[in-house]
């Protein structure tokens, strides 16, 4: 079973002053605006996201299923002033949804309030525990994989500017969720990174289920073949995603791993050998489709350059999903797989 | 922290009738008979290890400090009339080890009996929790880590039998275990395939951590870089050990991955090639430096020149570790590293 969470939600923001520590509430704003009926903020909060401000039992009044806690927090902490916030949810009948290094279950009385008022508490953090291992055996339906570089280069926006594209040209998509925030926005996925490494694969499997021949799993990626942290991840999900396809995302200028001093990042085409090489082993057509990067770092005026020059010396289309959109790697996509 | 194992041993054998399902406690006898103080068999046992047989309280006498649970038991689970024997273990004075799929502590009364004796339940099957993410850093020791086509083709068995060729050399080296039998042997190790995914490089760098820089750390391997569930574990414990030097075992003949149909073995050089590509992110000069094959499906007569042939293709040693022993591999490391 995948984690599930009941839409719709009322976004839960705090006192929280900075926009940039509400990630998860501004992700699921932006893809998902459709899914919140309001969102919930403490004096002193510097974040709006443009809904209803709604108590928890207003929020159940108009339909809400699940408060989200959508803000960062310090160091993963719970403030202890929010903590009235989460005992009003939950007597309002809400579902908690959370994915901080703190667990709800550790908040004396939520637990039992919870049991109470039959809601659950969410942790995005964990994994289910009936997790099989991997098969490796072919399934019905089209799978996409984001692929990085390295951490944070826009896996997750390619993933979800690609079924979005997808989705208005009427295609049969479906985005799927491999981490915390993504999983907010999708409603549902696996946070793979947090799953034991002999499921990683069979994790993945899970996520992105047998489908109609037509249909299109659009999956986030995790980390990076090239990462010395994190690559187990990255193989077990390439393994379990079988993708029919594949996008390489990056940061335009990044040479070095985040974090990791002294580890240089693939150039695009060794990635691109190296996803296909590893990903032969599930997936025997796997191909790359296309490159989505994030250029923001370039000057405006050199980034079309820039894009056009990849793009020619791949023979594959090269986005930065922000700036021009995802279009072409779509087209790439229709007319390689119809 | 390690897993670790207080020895001298009781090998607990129960009244298992087949030696074949008593592995662990065959392979701690042929690898490591100087850390057995006795064996303790019930009515009907068809198992000689060729120890006195001793109950707890005689072993304990005699010095042992733990009791190895040294058979697989049907489906893994402890049968009921076994199980006075674990509570005058620990009655004893016995730490309890075990790696069965029924835990343990699920047998009622034994956690507490354990903790009035003051001794551990010990379940090799759980690593520990403090693990750190993998970082990548160079450290000093050589390391050299086996590497399989498949699960179960000698990756235990040959670098058991490495290590003790080492050391008979006069080498300073380790064997690190990083499954349940090869745990048991050493006395200590980490189950690498029960690690959650982000933390298994981690994993691999604290079993193989920095040491005098002519020790070698001598490394089980786990699944293949080609195995449909299991790839990740493999991958992760290939960067986190930062191996100077790997060892491809394989079955001769096998062609097919093991119970899962449709998936076929890499060729030897294919494996060499990839476990480069891969192994270079965290060890730029990783090399291989031998195969250690299983040719007991091959007649007796046809081994020279089956290893002869593949030796001179590759220009690597290439040996039987139970036929030939693991000698010309020993040579090469020596020759290469020195």
């Amino acid at each position: 079973m995948q984690i599930e969470i009941k839409p719709p939600y009322l976004l839960f923001l705090g006192d929280e002053p900075e926009r940039s520590h509400a990630k998860t509430a501004v992700g699921i704003a932006h893809w998902r605006p459709e899914l919140c009926v309001g969102q919930l903020r403490l004096p002193g909060s510097g974040v709006d996201l443009g809904f209803p401000d709604m108590a928890p039992a207003d929020a159940a009044a108009a339909g809400a299923q699940s408060l989200i806690w959508g803000v960062a927090g310090v160091g993963g902490l719970i403030p202890e002033h929010w903590i009235a916030s989460l005992f009003a949810a939950v007597d309002a009948g809400l579902d908690i949804v959370a994915g901080t290094h703190s667990s709800l279950s550790e908040i004396p009385g939520l637990a039992d309030a919870a049991n109470k008022a039959g809601v659950r508490l969410v942790d995005i953090r964990n994994p289910p525990t009936d997790l099989p291992i991997g098969s490796g055996e072919q399934r019905s339906g089209r799978r996409l994989l984001m692929v990085g570089t390295d951490c944070v280069v826009g896996k997750k926006f390619s993933a979800l500017a690609i079924a979005k594209e997808m989705s208005c040209r009427g295609m049969n998509c479906d985005f799927r969720a491999t981490g915390q925030t993504g999983i907010m926005i999708a409603g549902g996925g696996l946070p793979i990174d947090a799953v034991v490494s002999d499921f990683v694969s069979g994790a993945a499997e899970m996520l992105s289920p047998e489908n109609d021949a037509d249909h299109w799993d659009v999956i986030e990626g995790q980390g990076s073949l090239y990462h010395p942290g994190y690559a187990a991840v990255t193989l077990g999900l390439l393994h379990g995603s079988q993708p029919d396809g594949f996008v390489i995302c990056h940061e335009a200028g990044r040479t070095m791993i985040e974090a990791f001093p002294g580890f240089q990042l693939p150039t695009i085409p060794q990635l691109i050998e190296q996803t296909i090489a590893a990903g032969r082993v599930t997936s025997p057509d796997i191909q790359c489709v296309g490159i989505s990067l994030n250029t923001s770092t370039l000057p405006a005026k050199d980034r079309a350059e820039y894009l056009a020059k990849i793009s020619d010396a791949l023979g594959l289309p090269c986005v930065d999903p922000v700036a021009t959109g995802v279009g072409p790697i779509v087209d790439y996509i229709v007319a390689t797989f119809d």
